[in-house]
């Protein structure tokens, strides 16, 4: 932690400030500069830390040295932590491939998308039973019974089952159908749904939510790592700008960015990272072009019939050239693909 | 809803749309134009048709024309809500004053401080129990102690107790010991816990998400409406934008605008809006003058020992000269503060 | 400079680093941590530095510790700049209304509106003679014609006359007929015109870019004051963020915050920063409640027919109205507005 | 234009405004719905009407149509503008490689700068000579001096030269030197300077402003169009969003986008979109995987003595590992690079 002390500061405050970092086990080191006096405190630091210091009226700015992430950090672990279940296959080199539709909308529907995707390429199957729908009025998933149906589907098809998870008493349930539990992007720092997810055993599906910054998308993977569960998938899915073209924008830099600071193996949304089914395509390659670990892209056999999401959901012509293409990327970059 | 066609549409799409726009129960209005033909659908709209148009190949955009919550609408109810708990009144004129730390640290602390800040003007304490932190490893609230707390505070000082619960299976508890249920920014869409709350009929202080539009800011107080609870407390918190010299950025006009579109009472947070003590004074009274129903301010003996949040805390001298701004200019306006 | 290392970085890195910094003219500072060595540079820090460092491979971040403005710094004048021109004083307790169209109509319609605003208390008139307009084939403005009006409706009113310039070679003419030469938004970093202005004697107001950082406004305005001219007036006046109710986000933790970083004076656009008419009084409002040195309205005799941004300007009742409770709240705060 | 009446409107107010639709020759529609009457105007929109409309008092929103921009859109012109000058081709699926250092340094270094780029597979050389630099106090560039530097590196090597300039009365000059001339992203809205560019018949290079939504961007270019220059190149360099992990954020979803909206060439600037070497690679990757048809990369024989920029620059081997990847996925995708 640096702690940068106001322009003439008084020696009391240098005096203060040390004694108290001292208290806090840390050590300091006294900088005193032609502009500035600078305390650099090295040791553990703690969160809350820097408030404190900046609370001090002759504190002008403290900056903390160390990233606050410590499970999900490249540090702790320099190999790519890999996630296998069933089907699917993330991390190390395998572009895992979820598709389906937004919503489980009903048995026989789902086991046909089911077998489509899978011929088209997927490696596991997304659906929701569960869904968090921003207006009370909208359709709000077939709940209990779409989970049925998807554990069915993957009867049916022996691909994995991806789906969400809205709050904590329903984690044993859902686990009871899926294979990998998935956050939505609104519960991004729903903490005690982390825990509760942390708790089981099964991989779980991240996504940032939409103003989450690098950081506090690698803690809310902290608190699911720090409850024992090593299984953390990140979701990259678009975050909130200015930009009203696209439905969010789509940061692919975090891709990259991401697989620098932490060994766990990150995937891209480009359905809900644009919102515009004519503009999956072409971020589902860029996605794999630089680095993603997997895709999670939703499908329909008829997207204009779809009950949630439908102005972004691919057909399954269009999700199969889609892949298609990506595999290409994947093979010209050594990777494999389906 | 407008449904706009791509330029050279064909007349099969024209009649496929208002074919589909019948079977949904509106009207169709048929417009060509020179450039582009234009469906218009009047009648009730719903929730996804939107994206059910406009994943048609021959639509280039929707547009709603209605906006989709309806109960917290001002075309529902013209009076302004009025919510009045204990020695806290917030609407219609009255400005409600809710300060105190961003913690519960102890008992004999947080007595004093509730004390502190009614002799300076509160109307309400503030005080958290169940803390949602970025960091797994920061404090976590002192937890059922701290409601316990809390009801001493009320016991011994009468303020009101406006204070956080996180998860639905929390409600019960948090409301036998608060006034207020408050809602973090961070559960601002937790469906699940806004339902659960929205079952009791305890007042609902409700925190607007750093990326939430207006739009989902009400249809998220509609899923409080819809369950019966019409006390809900709407309050403007700061949301993320490019600017790193503050925390967040305190939007005010959100305050007028809201004003327009809803009846329910709008209160400010200018400690998380800024994260900045040195700013809380002005943006106070900005919020007032503006039209500000109520002030959320976090307030401690000694900031820089406060546990959580310091360098946006107030002292007691501090808050106690911002109240007195506040009231000359809620004077100004006609109102009336604490 | 707080160049951090990556960890377990080497010692030839620590002794290039420390090498380079001499070079550079500072001093180092070597700090040796657990888990990071941190080297502190003190002395005369350079803009680029920054990147030097950063680019070096065994350097995770570079900490820049002083701000990069001078001339625009509280540290180097602790007293408020107070500009005085003519009719208009803003700063050091005095609130300067300037008030007018958006663009220059006509010479008869200039000059009444001028009468108008005058007589409800605005002490500046603005108007636009050279219009930047996003579309090439939107109105741009009555350009010298315009000018020769404003010098008019300075004659018949005694009002200064606040007016944009767009380009350097424009300069000499624009300053021939204005008080204040206003750089527009767009402009905030069009460094040839910055200069331009600087260049002359005429008191400049300058509008932050709506994705400008406070430094880089800052920077933008130590252009003006590098080429001699010390009278700069700042204009925060909204930035994009996602929100799409208003036409941008005003945020006015700006006036404090600036106003504890400089010592120009701050005055507030709430008719560009909310784009809606029915909030810029409230906005007003709250603009002087935190300390704003003055206030840029647009006002129309008729709105509905202005030639542009019709649907944030104020009629002259409206804005009389404002002035009405601004000057009450300025007089709470022992202020003088017009 | 649609424009959308208050609940409950007058009668007088659908007779106003049918009216004034009729006086601005355009046609109007009413439709009476359940909540809502709309109004319909078809026929040509005009810029500057929406601000009209919405300020009638009735009148609760205006949502036009049709997109401003004419030129420079796809329904003006389907096949897309390919552009060449020299060693440059762009667009088609040519995807040209523009590099080079930020700044010119010297005649020697940019010639050997030149010479590596070239073989690497570079098609066109970048170089800054005149310089916008947020601080006054930054390294401003060469200047005409650079500019000399330029013409003899493209003497020796035969690429082709872009290079930016900043104001009017330098586009003589610069374009004396310059096969491409570069508009800046700061600049994207100096209207003068888009029309002096426009006046040209060189190729211009247009940088998205990092706040400019895409309207805005399309009417920048349309600016230079309408002066009659046809070859403009749009170039999507990063927007500022809340993001701090990378200097700007990288939006790629622009690419695929503007391709559907504009037949003018797209590319992508990933130095500047990011601000980090490190991630240069794979997002130069992504933009080639979703269809820029060129990139402009700053390439330094030593990036840590840079004179800017030199954290986000690349060594000669890392550019040219990173063509040697894009050439696989142009070749992937059936495109040529180099």
């Amino acid at each position: 932690m640096i702690v940068v002390l106001k322009p003439r500061c008084s020696q009391q405050a240098i005096e203060r400030l040390t004694r108290r970092i001292e208290e806090l086990g840390m050590k300091p080191h006294v900088i005193v500069g032609v502009e500035r006096t600078v305390i650099a405190a090295t040791g553990p630091e703690r969160e809350g830390l820097e408030a404190e210091f900046e609370a001090d009226g002759e504190v002008e700015r403290v900056m903390p040295i160390l990233a606050p992430y410590k499970i999900a950090s490249r540090e702790t672990r320099r190999d790519p932590t890999v996630i296998e279940v069933g089907s699917l296959k993330v991390g190390g080199g395998h572009i895992g491939v979820i598709a389906g539709p937004c919503s489980v909308e009903g048995e026989e529907s789902l086991i046909e998308i089911a077998r489509l995707v899978k011929q088209a390429g997927a490696t596991a199957l997304r659906g929701g039973a569960f869904k968090p729908r921003t207006s009370p009025y909208a359709f709000q998933g077939m709940k209990e019974r779409g989970l049925e149906i998807l554990s069915a589907a993957r009867a049916a098809t022996g691909l994995a089952i991806v789906t969400e998870v809205m709050t904590p008493h329903h984690v044993e349930l859902v686990a009871r159908h899926a294979d990998v539990l998935q956050i939505g992007a609104r519960n991004m720092q729903n903490y005690h749904l982390l825990q509760a997810v942390g708790e089981t055993r099964k991989p779980v599906l991240l996504k940032r939510g939409p103003s989450a910054t690098i950081e506090e998308f690698l803690l809310a993977a902290e608190y699911v790592l720090d409850q024992g569960n090593q299984q953390v998938i990140l979701c990259e899915r678009g975050i909130r700008t200015f930009e009203t073209h696209t439905r969010f924008t789509l940061p692919l830099a975090t891709v990259p960015y991401l697989k620098e600071k932490t060994h766990l193996p990150v995937v891209v949304d480009p359905s809900h990272g644009t919102g515009l089914a004519s503009l999956v395509p072409s971020m589902s390659a860029a996605a794999v072009a630089c680095g993603a670990d997997g895709l999670i892209i939703e499908v329909h056999q008829n997207p204009a019939k779809a009950m949630s999401d439908g102005a972004q959901t691919l057909s399954v012509p269009q999700f199969a050239a889609t892949l298609e293409t990506c595999r290409k990327i994947a093979g010209a970059l050594g990777k494999t693909l389906s």
